[in-house]
């Protein structure tokens, strides 16, 4: 009976599937093309950022956890991510999915409601994709940028004497997984529960700080120590960070035994930003970024050297308790 | 023994497997940041072509025949292929690969040569991409592309009385696939075998027809009977097409008993380009391309009207024949 209640990707098949994606895009300003041909036809500066982002079932999300709307949120909000690190801005969207015959065309319904609810927060034209089958459901999405018309922050920057920020709290997104994980609900934990399931992504901050010219950023997505420490390797530099100031995320000592500090030091898929810049212009950048209603945090300096240290603890002792994609 | 003896995606881990791949795709021009940063950076037409196209194992591609090398190619193809369907030329690619953790780093590498063999071949470049895990391979290719710095040609412009034209010969692919499963090799078969395992791009020849002022272009992924359909449709035409005159792949009779010609109709992945132009610019366009090495051949009439066939049977009942991605 079930079989019948339901429709799968099976019954619905490629053409009415695509049809159905195309309803849910929208109609193009005119002159460009989105679905439809070949391939989208858009207008885009002439100086592009480019970035990819997949999300794969088992790996990335957890079909006991995510929502379709989940998956697709968080797929926009990891690119749109991406774009906010170099300090840009989203612009484009194309989305390649897997499915499996034997889903449920309302899971792929909801996978849309998040592609497209990700897309509207963060201004992204969603103009095209692909849809094929597959064993296990991935979500691929490709995101254009605009650097606001200037040279994008790169990880390779960071100068001695720079301070160190970071935008928002740290540790939520790890924090929000043990919760899933442990079954553990209400008050704050829900909070970080959204914050592992859907993500952010901090565009208008970005924004914010386009005229401070950083000298270095990327965004947090496998945690501060990795991150950190790639941001350092690039540019060349050490620093020395202060624990104690790290913004930790409220509600990570409720989410089953984890060391708050801890996990905001370790923890991935924040998607916060962290940025270097002159000492002079951190209040500014603090100012800049309370406009759009997020706190900056100064976290630690950069030094001249490969000291690269937390509290006593070098970075690559930090890493090495860090999460390993492939290591499953 | 064996799990020593050949290093797996698990044992290099995320960074090192990143760390090959930057290695691997070269260094940008001056001005342009390709992988090490959130996002690429790069020079583009302001009016931007975008297109992604995925493969899956176990569906777009069967390990059992391809090889890595072939699987990158192949996903290369494809795109270029979209952007050659608008009559554009593909410049930029990104590439989002899901591997198994107990994959050989030997079939990576060779996945890697095909990329960067197909991109090479199509002058993309590629200027980064993701890498995650999965319990299946997936390659998304991500291309940007250029329509020559005029309009792109849509699917929608067939008028009654132009000329239908396809480049090349069709059903190359699907008859590969038949000697692929039934393990028939030599000669004509090769040939077939490679179309279907690696796939071709007509950009050249895009690029050739670009003075030509096409009215309607695609290229041919899903086969004639349906992607005809799917431009008549665009174009609210019919069309009268000879099957007679349709370019059959020479060695087809070859691969298991296939029907040449129903397979030159019916059959997917070709890639080549069918147009729609005035009768009195089909010469042009055959020389034109012929300067590339390629043939172009007229295989019917756009006409007023909702008929359309090749031969006495309508595209409908062709199409009911054919193939559907999702249907396995």
């Amino acid at each position: 009976m079930t079989k019948f209640r339901t429709a799968t990707v099976s019954d619905i098949g490629e053409e009415a599937l695509i049809a159905r994606v195309v309803e849910r895009i929208g109609s193009p300003p005119s002159g460009d093309i989105w679905t439809g041909d070949d391939a989208a036809f858009v207008s885009a500066p002439a100086r592009l950022l480019l970035t990819t982002d997949m999300l794969v079932e088992g790996v990335d999300f957890d079909l006991r956890y995510s929502s379709g709307a989940d998956v697709g949120f968080k797929a926009m909000a990891a690119n749109a991510s991406d774009i906010a690190g170099m300090c840009g801005r989203p612009l484009h969207a194309l989305c390649a999915v897997a499915l499996r015959g034997d889903l449920a065309m309302s899971w792929v319904e909801d996978l849309l409601d998040g592609l497209v609810a990700g897309a509207a927060r963060w201004g992204i034209a969603l103009v095209g994709g692909d849809v094929g089958g597959g064993r296990e459901i991935s979500v691929t999405v490709t995101v254009t940028g605009d650097a606001f018309g200037a040279r994008p922050v790169l990880r390779s920057g960071a100068r001695p004497g720079d301070a160190l920020c970071v935008t928002g709290c740290l540790g939520g997104a790890r924090a929000g997984l043990a919760a899933l994980r442990g079954n553990l609900t209400g008050g704050r934990l829900d909070v970080l529960r959204a914050l592992q399931l859907r993500g952010n992504a901090r565009v208008a901050e970005a924004a914010a700080l386009a005229e401070l010219r950083l000298h270095a950023m990327l965004d947090l997505s496998d945690g501060l120590a990795t991150d950190l420490d790639r941001l350092l390797e690039a540019s060349g530099a050490g620093c020395l960070v202060d624990p104690g100031s790290v913004p930790v995320c409220p509600g990570i000592e409720e989410a089953g035994g984890l060391s708050p500090v801890e996990t905001a030091i370790l923890g991935g898929e924040d998607f916060e930003l962290l940025f270097a810049l002159p000492e002079e212009r951190v209040s500014a950048a603090i100012d800049a970024v309370a406009h759009v209603g997020t706190p900056v945090t100064r976290i630690g300096t950069v030094i001249g050297g490969s000291s690269r240290t937390i509290g006593r603890t070098p970075l690559e002792e930090w890493r090495r308790k860090a999460w390993r994609h492939l290591k499953y």
